[in-house]
């Protein structure tokens, strides 16, 4: 893989709420450009957090201030235990001592933490602003900055409380993510794994067959994975905007996931691995329910392991502490609580279980 | 006037999102089966007051019961100074507790604080949940329950933080206004002032020669203010469901309204006096910018008169506060605050103010 590639651009068909994804190396310096072609409003909040300030920050407020716009910046700490509502209400006042108006721009500048407080406050500030997203982590650039989910923690739980509030543009610049430690990297590989393994089986082999290019980040591999990813989750996204159904498919992994964040007051696990471990459970659920063959959960275990991604729940983590903090997550319905399981590489199929088979399920795979 | 009227329903037309608001007295002891028709979800709260939850809380609860949902009752205290973000976060715990899921429903029952704040909750809780509007007082009945907003004040200012968020049903019982203090009632009849001044000569009429009636809860003529301030806001939030321009004109008499609030802290005026006081102004500065009639302005304040409600900015606020207190506001856009000015009974104009423009209107009206 060589040569320079030029930028990508995925859309997300949304009716008049449609936007942009640019996708490619150096596109922190197009953001104020962009949003001056979009004709957004001149007063603009960037929301980020101390690290990635000092990383970025310059260089987007350099963007926009040579475009016309007036940023101020507001640093939230760094961490998902800081997603929560005390600091949403710090940043409304400092939206509020910057005289935001009704058609301020809010960029959210850093990875899915950032983009979800700060996509969270746009879509309640004044009942909604408008909003940029300029992920700067893996995770955030093929997944959370894109489909308009936004919102915090509660202490019960996380993304508890929210909004669907669809970004105005998305920069997801690629270069970035060569200031990612090594672990958040892989991390965020753990979301391209999702992508591949509910939707792509293409995508999967590029992953086995790619693996020290997509680590090393070579620049025609990680644009390869980071359009493909956004391309898909565009389709899931314009298919079922609010999640009324289909959409719960990029819910695979997370589902158990979010409990062992929850249980680990996600201290232990980066999102990523917390969803590889979830991932590795809902294969063998599948097989456990006779959905999937063995030998495919097997390549998918192999796949997350290939990536330096745990598989195994951890000891200390009780059985029962999981499936009640399972059954506290939103996803429940009617009692039930619904699994993304596979049927294929490619293929989901949405089951519905009982706490107790849930518990079951813990126990037997 | 006499005979028991019969319901009167209205409905607004928002295609997929259309509801339906049910107006007459008795209509508590309906929501359950009202709900249960609608295929609502069984898990229930009920988000309220301790004196609305005296008077009418138990009558809910049994019409739920009866139609075989689970309430839970949350409390919050009353006044504006309890719309916050503080008792959000306090009823968002009660939920979690209660453990609503995606299904479940929020039924605000109360005034025009429980409905915004219980609103709110509902449009964020799990990204958004079903909300049953219950208003008791006047204000909620005719403007606060219909229409998708929510939201919650800072310290800044009223319903800076907020989202559109519909509810599924409006039952508006009549007969629960009979409990309302008087100056409640009077503060009620202000937004029913608002709405025949910018929309209805008609309903401007009936309030200058039903003064009697009206202040005596006759229940025709209680019926007839209610089910016409309704339909006229149905047909306004129909036209435009997100206040992109037009529906702003429900604003009328809201723009300084909310900075006398905000200066005197929730505590001088309840919101439709206000309102009273903004109107006052505001058909003031329509005839200082040569848009009204003077006699129709005479007319607008003789009629806040008659229903007791006050024309004159208290003296002790400073014009500059004021001024800067509507510019922190949120219906500013380009440094410029619009307001809704009157050209003549039933029709209005938006003008653009400057800072210096309003003070000098204030000085000079």
């Amino acid at each position: 893989m060589s040569a320079v590639p030029s930028e990508r651009k995925v859309t997300v068909q949304l009716g008049p709420r449609s936007y942009t994804i640019h996708v490619g190396p150096g596109g922190i310096a197009t953001v104020g450009a962009r949003m001056k072609a979009l004709g957004l409003g001149k007063r603009v909040a960037i929301v980020t957090n101390p690290s990635v300030d000092g990383l970025y920050g310059n260089r987007v407020r350099q963007s926009l201030a040579d475009a016309g716009f007036s940023p101020v910046t507001v640093e939230v700490p760094d961490g998902e235990e800081h997603k929560n509502l005390a600091w949403v209400a710090f940043v409304y006042e400092k939206l509020i001592e910057a005289r935001l108006e009704r058609g301020s721009v809010v960029v959210a500048l850093g990875g899915g933490v950032v983009g979800d407080l700060a996509g969270f406050v746009a879509a309640t500030y004044l009942r909604g602003i408008d909003l940029v997203q300029v992920p700067t982590t893996l995770v955030a650039q093929i997944d959370s900055s894109i489909g308009g989910k936004t919102g915090v923690d509660l202490a019960a739980g996380k993304n508890l409380i929210g909004a669907f509030h669809h970004p105005r543009l998305v920069v997801a610049d690629t270069a970035t993510l060569a200031t990612l430690p090594q672990r958040e990297l892989r991390a965020g590989l753990a979301e391209v794994i999702k992508t591949g393994v509910i939707l792509s089986p293409e995508l999967v082999r590029f992953l086995e067959d790619n693996h020290r290019p997509v680590l090393d980040l070579d620049e025609d591999a990680i644009m390869f994975l980071v359009e493909s990813c956004a391309q898909l989750k565009a389709l899931v996204v314009a298919e079922d905007e609010t999640e009324g159904d289909y959409r719960a498919i990029l819910n695979f992994g997370h589902t158990l996931g979010h409990a062992v964040e929850t249980l680990t007051e996600y201290r232990s696990f980066l999102h990523g691995e917390a969803v590889a471990l979830g991932m590795a459970f809902a294969v063998r659920l599948s097989v456990h329910r006779g959905l999937l063959a063995r030998e495919a959960a097997d390549r998918v275990i192999a796949l997350l392991t290939l990536y330096g991604l745990p598989t195994e729940i951890p000891k200390d983590l009780s059985h029962s502490a999981l499936a009640l903090a399972v059954e506290a997550d939103k996803k429940r319905s009617q009692g039930r609580v619904k699994f993304v399981c596979v049927e294929e590489i490619g293929r989901t199929k949405f089951e519905m279980l009982s706490t107790e088979e849930l518990l079951a399920a813990l126990d037997a795979v």
